[in-house]
């Protein structure tokens, strides 16, 4: 395996002690280093953020949380700068390793915690997501990563980038631990045997994906096939969207991304602006993108969204699952992304299914349960808005069905 | 009435023009100094605070939802320091008229924009709400006011003080601008006949109240009896709270105030302590609490917290409402509170109130359907999370009522 300065994968190191004993007893974390823990820098993934930020004077919530249910903080790990990429190639700072395909990203903008999970060297990571930055690199590195509910989970202490979307998540190898330390953050109920209504596939989810995405996750589909019967259905964004357009991804992810673009210019813009820090290529193209956004677009962007949601909310049933491939495609080879995220079809592809999601306010679940020559594929739930325990309840019998 | 001078509620004054023609045409409106319009400061009520910022580069999110719906802002109104007050007296920079009660505090924190409002300087104003910030200046000035379901206006452009809790809602004369307002900021669905299911007088409000504040409020709740007849019905806490502790709304308040200090001292400690500004005595009193809480509760804090939504979810049907009084007593004699927040009963009693909103995600809005000598007294309405098109629905419905 890959040590500490191998992988990459950490900002730095130390021992932070649990503040009690509870149901993490034992267990050794890190975290994204956009969440603040006492006493240490919260780089941000960016050297001119990390110079202009005195150290962090008290710890992230989150952080605090973790702390008081028995778990040890052993360092702060690399992301994206601001977090605002999903592939994990630091300008600044390098590519933590990505174990289980190293000519590949990791994934990002959570690429550190991705990879240190995957190279064992902590139990879990923290992470944040906003248009997918666990879910990308869970899938990346073959590991679980839950996005929770929008609201459900602190973010106190935790970078602003696009509140409307951010959120704070974990990363684990173990999916029994994923549980634990998701219901801590989220101080939802035990587990419990799920039951299930209907588990949707999304048409267009596994239409649109890469072959070789479709079929690494053939496997995992028919199981639960076998598993839930005639409780599987194919659900089409048409229902879900009242729209008959050609690509109808582009509906979500236009409301995503207008929404979330005006967000980060409201969040960020007063340092960049101040500071002129200096960016790696991709992430000075991506501020020249979001400042140069029409702002007079957000109120029918916010409209569209909240139009989604209602819908989204109105079709799945309490009990409901949605299910779909995490990425249209594997994680691409180191290098080989374009500058400008708007070129090129991995990023519109990539984040369009994420925004399923960031607009319904879904929590998600990506599972690493495909696997093509080697590559890892996740296949991702979702359920309803603040029906996060219920979804960790799914994941587990998922999952003991796959073991 | 007063002059933009004698009233004290601006900061500043300018004009912006709207960028689209829509539903607020023709309509004044200003923002509370906590929220970011482009080209001047974001005072937040603290002359260090201002002198260690640059004005905005950009518009808050829901700046540009208002100037894009056809509304025009004419100004900044005055905040508590840093949004941690109730009262609306700020050491600093004084206190805005009540117009209503010109001996008595207008509230805070969003102090400047209930009474610009009050005064008719504005049609309507921004504010923000943690605690009470909208609800009790709304109270105390005898207008409307609208705390919106958390995390459904954006907060993106806007200080972040406790985000578990955080909004930005509106405040206004005339509940159908309010309504028509709130619809732009919520992006939600147009005003329809409200179909209430039960309406709940939480027996504790009323029971806690100032016998002064239940007389004013008695002939509004008979109009309810009247509009409603058996669909009103008593809730106790101890069914909310699945508890019979003798004071109930204290589960709430805790549970609303370890996660709340935690979270502002994550969010401000940094600026705090890396600045040193100069604080009103009310305000260094509050500080210093919040550095000094016991971080390791936060982990069951969240617990209780998550305890109590689900519970009031479990309890609230579709279609049902809350209803009692805004604050537990009159807004109070400027200058007559302790300036430890710990100290007497004004501010425990007030948040108490103002926790079950906090707590359970729901959205709020006060009326302003009471006085007594004179002095405004509120009554509010409030249901489920995410349901702010139902409770603006049952709010026009019952004004129609009181009219």
């Amino acid at each position: 395996m890959y040590s500490i300065e191998e992988s990459g994968a950490f900002v730095e190191t130390f021992e932070l002690e649990p503040t009690h004993s509870g149901p993490l007893d034992g267990l050794r974390w890190a975290a994204k280093d956009l969440i603040d823990v006492a006493g240490y820098k919260t780089g941000c993934g960016n050297p001119t953020w990390r110079e202009t930020h005195p150290p962090a004077v008290t710890n992230a919530v989150c952080v605090d949380q973790l702390l008081s249910a028995g778990a040890r903080c052993v360092g702060k790990t690399l992301t994206d700068e601001l977090a605002f990429s999903l592939d994990g190639e630091n300008y600044f700072y390098g590519t933590p390793v990505n174990p289980r395909a190293p000519d590949r990203v990791p994934g990002g903008s959570s690429s550190g915690s991705a990879s240190a999970v995957a190279c064992r060297q902590v139990d879990f990571a923290l992470g944040t997501d906003t248009g997918g930055s666990i879910r990308i690199p869970a899938n990346n590195c073959g590991i679980y990563g839950m996005r929770p509910s929008h609201d459900r989970v602190s973010l106190a202490g935790v970078m602003a980038f696009a509140p409307t979307y951010d959120t704070v998540g974990v990363l684990a190898a173990d999916p029994s631990i994923l549980d634990l330390t998701a219901r801590v953050l989220l101080g939802c109920a035990e587990a419990r045997e799920a039951r299930v209504g209907t588990m949707y596939l999304i048409s267009e989810a596994f239409e649109q994906a890469d072959d070789a995405v479709r079929s690494a996750l053939a496997e995992p589909v028919e199981r639960l096939r076998r598993r839930y019967g005639d409780r599987i259905k194919e659900l089409s964004l048409e229902n879900l969207s009242e729209s008959s357009a050609p690509d109808l991804f582009r509906t979500w992810f236009e409301a995503f991304r207008v929404v979330q673009w005006a967000e980060i210019w409201s969040s960020l813009g007063d340092w960049v602006e101040r500071c002129r820090p200096e960016f790696g290529p991709r992430t000075r193209n991506n501020f020249s993108l979001v400042r140069g956004l029409d702002r007079s677009e957000v109120g029918a962007a916010v409209r569209q969204r909240e139009f989604l949601f209602r819908r989204l909310h109105w079709i799945l049933e309490s009990g409901d699952v949605l299910c779909m491939p995490t990425a249209p495609a594997f994680a691409p080879v180191k290098g080989s992304l374009p500058n400008n995220r708007s070129e090129g079809s991995y990023y519109p592809r990539t984040v369009s299914f994420n925004s399923l999601s960031g607009v319904g306010r879904l929590p998600q679940v990506s599972m690493p349960l495909g696997e093509s020559g080697g590559v890892p594929v996740g296949l991702s739930l979702l359920t309803r808005h603040g029906e996060d325990a219920f979804l960790l309840d799914v994941m587990a019998q998922v999952v003991q069905g796959a073991a």
